[in-house]
């Protein structure tokens, strides 16, 4: 593993695919036998997700932080500051951990998000990027991926949905959706 | 998990993740204690892929079969005969899983590809469609998805390549790509 270079990974786009597709990643990357972070920007802890039950299952090879208050769903400054308050949280997570050089592989899940809905700043999310040590794979996921770091990163993935169960009345599945 | 509608997923596109995904479903699933069998139309066993040696670790939940031989990288009926011989072997093998209800999930990883270079005819995949029992979520992924399958699926993705590595002169990241 070591005299690779570590790449920027961006998944991106209006489609199904974002999360999963890194978490695909974190469960090969495990399988290779590197450490591997997930921080959940958005998602937080106490749902039934399948991936907070498998990487309790997995041990300590794979650690998904969920950090967030959920997807945004009405205005309104109290509402917005815990989200905002959450992000930070997971940012300040992030910042203290990607520079430890512990991980082959982190995953920032809807931190595109978070910067879109100005959780956090484009400006503090560039910062973290520069601490990236040379070695890791840092993949960020969310809509709306801002120009500068698609201009930034190696590898740059819009998911695009062509046809959603939702829109045909079909409700989010276990073990699929969550 | 009984009643669900097992949904019809196909992740197509000439970019990444289409694979990926599957596996980050595959994870989830496994999480929350579905059964899932994976089985892989085009690679094949024996290079050091991370999600072949983490199916190894994560035990019975999760079953992959690398059926395949490879992405067809030259023409000549001889060399196709081979390909075609090993996907028609994994379309076998999902004949036969895919009707038994032991699964929850089932990929068919690159089936799509499999039918564009005429490895697998397109009817006999229909076929296979429809013995999907009800509960099964059944993933179909490969670049070329036919019209005829996006119509009949329930979520379709398609994965853009925006921007990739290799044209910047990097190689295949170990965890990543494989």
């Amino acid at each position: 593993m070591g005299g690779e270079k570590g790449l920027l990974i961006v998944n991106t786009g209006n489609g199904k695919g974002k999360t999963t597709a890194s978490l695909g990643m974190a469960l090969r990357a495990w399988g290779q036998g590197m450490k591997v972070l997930v921080i959940q920007f958005i998602k937080g802890a106490g749902r039934d997700y399948g991936e907070q039950k498998a990487a309790k299952k997995l041990g300590p090879g794979l650690t998904i932080c969920p950090a967030g208050r959920g997807f945004i769903r009405e205005a309104g400054e109290t509402y917005l500051d815990q989200h905002r308050r959450a992000a930070l949280e997971a940012l300040d997570l992030a910042g203290m951990e990607i520079p430890t050089r512990k991980y082959n592989l982190v995953v920032l899940d809807e931190i595109l998000y978070a910067i879109h809905y100005k959780l956090v700043s484009l400006g503090d999310v560039m910062d973290l990027v520069n601490q990236k040590p040379e070695h890791l794979h840092l993949v960020l996921t969310g809509r709306y991926a801002p120009p500068e770091i698609i201009e930034r990163a190696d590898l740059v993935t819009e998911m695009k949905e062509i046809k959603h169960p939702f829109s045909r009345g079909i409700k989010a599945q276990k073990g699929i959706e969550f």
